[in-house]
């Protein structure tokens, strides 16, 4: 093995694992109705979980009681109780309020329990922390300063924002789709393969600008050339147009 | 509540709860020795875990075999057993393995004993996804698709990291620095809201650029300026210099 070191990337410690947790449906306890906690049920509920709140009502901020009052999530009216841990299908518990002892036996009882648990503001209390989120559709871009600058990773996320090409979620619904099209276009399970080389290759050849001006027709063109070695520009995709008085453009070739 | 509604921010549904998992020094079980399982290894190690890698020598990757040679994780010599899920400190839980039966058996297991896990190659079975990663020191950004297109989340990480100043993790490092430094020059617990707040405007007034400029005595010489008002730019940090024939450089304010 000697000599072959330099092969492999070396590690860089001191980082987080950045996933994307999947918490379609599943349930998520809040506990705690304040500014901190409405943040958290908007990340929940953008995530499609199935969130409860738990918080007695007098309590409660305006952001909590609109979310409440529109059913996007179920209230349960009073403080924290341990039996409300005993749920198994809890996926995660996400505490904000104002009583380090309670939310320290919170986690500890989460730990017992084997629940992922973020207690705000007790970082050792926490299994996950968040970080400046970008969303555009089904895009997410998340930055972290791994607790080195909370503010450098909003000004970090903005300058990503205004960097990206304005409808570039647009444009990733639109390769998602065409992913979808490609499979009916060369269905055969061998052609798998294939069919991800050559979306390979167009996600190469093509630019962000070009899948963000790709209309449903371009779409249909590019489908219609497909080939494992083959992929037109976006220009080749839409050809050679005439402008026909009567009828407005339309392709001659 | 009426008229209110338009206040807060609206759900969108469809994506993911993106996290910073925190897993220094936790035990991160990888079952698998190919190249699927050398990448979930350097994530794991590049988060400080303490990663075992449970597969037979005979079927180890190159770059997972110098991982276990460098001592960097451990080595279980065979397959996957039942068993090796019985210790309580597990903390996830990841498959790389040609064998969807066996697979499938330690999803169900995790569950069972609530680890996460992740399932490589079927989404079912995985409690969170990758995204794609660009990192420098301690900053970390992750995109995801949220499925829509890996290859789309490999363009936009590379716009990304093409986008931002060269060292700009060194700039964080700094930034972090900073924030240390000033909780000495303002010590006091009450001063807590001032400080986060000088720092808020120093992360407004100062461009990226600036916080990737700034030298150990900018930092000095800003800190100097520490007042809750006023804050002054990187040049009036650096003040008027005059070049003086015999000791180069110095300051005349």
């Amino acid at each position: 093995m000697a000599g072959t070191t330099e092969e492999f990337p070396p590690v860089e410690g001191g980082g987080s694992l950045i996933l994307a947790w999947q918490i379609r449906n599943k349930k998520v306890l809040i506990i705690g109705g304040g500014e901190v906690a409405a943040g958290r049920i908007l990340k929940g509920l953008n995530a499609d979980a199935a969130v409860t709140v738990i918080c007695p009502a007098s309590g409660m901020n305006p952001e909590v009681a609109h979310r409440v009052a529109e059913q996007q999530i179920t209230h349960i009216d009073r403080n924290f109780e341990t039996t409300d841990l005993d749920d198994p299908e809890i996926a995660l518990v996400m505490t904000a309020i104002d009583d380090p002892v309670a939310s320290s036996q919170i986690w500890k009882l989460c730990k017992q329990k084997r629940i992922n648990a973020n207690i705000a503001d007790v970082p050792p209390e926490c299994d996950f922390y968040f970080g400046s989120e970008h969303r555009d559709g089904p895009l997410q871009i998340m930055v972290s300063t791994n607790g080195n600058g909370p503010k450098m990773a909003n000004i970090v996320r903005r300058r990503i924002a205004a960097t990206l090409p304005e409808n570039i979620g647009q444009a990733i619904v639109k390769v998602g789709e065409l992913r979808k099209k490609l499979r009916k276009v060369a269905p055969n399970i061998e052609e798998g393969p294939k069919r991800m080389m050559w979306m390979s290759k167009v996600c190469l050849a093509w630019s962000l600008e070009d899948f963000c001006d790709m209309s449903e027709e371009d779409m249909e063109g590019l489908l219609r050339s497909y080939a494992p070695d083959k992929v037109p520009s976006l220009n080749e995709v839409r050809g050679p147009w005439e402008f026909d008085g009567s009828f407005g453009w339309s392709c001659v070739c």
